[in-house]
């Protein structure tokens, strides 16, 4: 088993996949506003950047332009949908119920993504037996590993507990969504897991960034 | 002014900067654990890439490495917050205080990045007057900007009300981390303004075709 799960070439198609999202989004925007047919150049302005790079990113997933017709934008948006799974539905349970956990817990964020929350956990007596979200009571830390396996949950969404992540290898599930703050120890994690890291605090650093260069620039 | 404030170029180096808050705190993980020395190869373990993408990442930031030596953590780890502007201080703001907005407020991102949480706002009048944090209690959303203005406010923090984005223009803020879930204008906004989006959703798009594609390598 090799530690890095990632070579060099998934690194360049992975930044591809990175703004697909944003591309579902953007279409979904066109499509609202019964825009059926999009130029390259229109889309990098709504995607804020450059039609070659837009051309290039589609063509990588089969390029469904057309020379001098551009993008049936339906056509690309049901391409896309297809791609990120959106039509697909995922079981999921929320570790951690304090805070960031019992808001996320209230986001329309899963149900926009075909993702049924059906459980939570907690380890805090205080915590244990309250209801989140209807008919969701958090329930006993230790409950967790027995759960995952007979309701087959599909995602578990860390908020807390950042130790529970490898005792999940073999409780059947594909995915953890890691809100933590913690880099979880991916060669300790089943390789069948993938893992999708939230870090606030990087996205905050960015920001940060990109104001010092901007008054670089300008001083 | 050009719409597309990002070319081709800039993307490329916008890549390698999005990895350097996880350098940073990587980094800042060795040197707690008193590793003064590491290898491109360590440290790709611990950034789950490989050693020339390690490589290839630093020496784009001036090459701190030495050959057979590998990297100093310490000059490393200051470089990058140098870069970073890690111990430069920000002044910000909340923009909405339910859910997400309360949430984040209490949240240590913002000290542990030295940025300092001066004032939240809000329209609904059930939420105008609570205390979301010692001392700042939430003010009228109609007062922001000439808040901003009067305090030399950096940072606005929109958990809500993106519409409010264009009318920061001329508050003299640097710089806008959006959580609203909406995509801001670029076009409207001041270019001196720098946006970071947060799109929860698009993360949990990331993990599902993650997902999906393990499943389909295994079908």
């Amino acid at each position: 088993m090799s530690i890095q799960r990632e070579n060099k070439r998934d690194e360049v198609s992975a930044a591809v996949v990175s703004r697909l999202p944003k591309y579902y989004r953007c279409l979904r925007d066109f499509l609202n506003n019964d825009k059926l047919r999009v130029s390259s150049k229109e889309l990098a302005e709504a995607m804020n950047t450059t039609a070659s790079q837009i051309r290039q990113d589609l063509s990588s997933f089969g390029g469904f332009g057309q020379q001098g017709y551009g993008y049936n934008v339906k056509t690309l948006y049901t391409n896309i949908s297809v791609i990120l799974g959106i039509n697909d539905t995922y079981s999921a349970v929320i570790i951690g119920t304090d805070r960031l956990g019992a808001v996320l817990a209230k986001e329309s964020v899963f149900s926009k993504r075909g993702v049924i929350l059906r459980a939570a956990f907690d380890s805090r007596s205080e915590n244990i037996g309250k209801e989140i979200l209807t008919d969701i009571y958090v329930r006993d830390l230790s409950e967790l590993e027995n759960f995952c396996k007979s309701c087959v949950i599909d995602i578990v969404v860390m908020t807390d507990y950042p130790e529970y992540a490898e005792r999940l290898n073999n409780c059947g599930i594909k995915g953890i969504w890691n809100f933590t703050g913690a880099q979880l120890e991916l060669k300790n994690i089943n390789e069948d897991i993938s893992v999708q890291d939230v870090f606030l605090g990087d996205t905050l650093m960015m920001l940060c960034y990109k104001i010092n260069m901007k008054q670089k620039e300008k001083s």
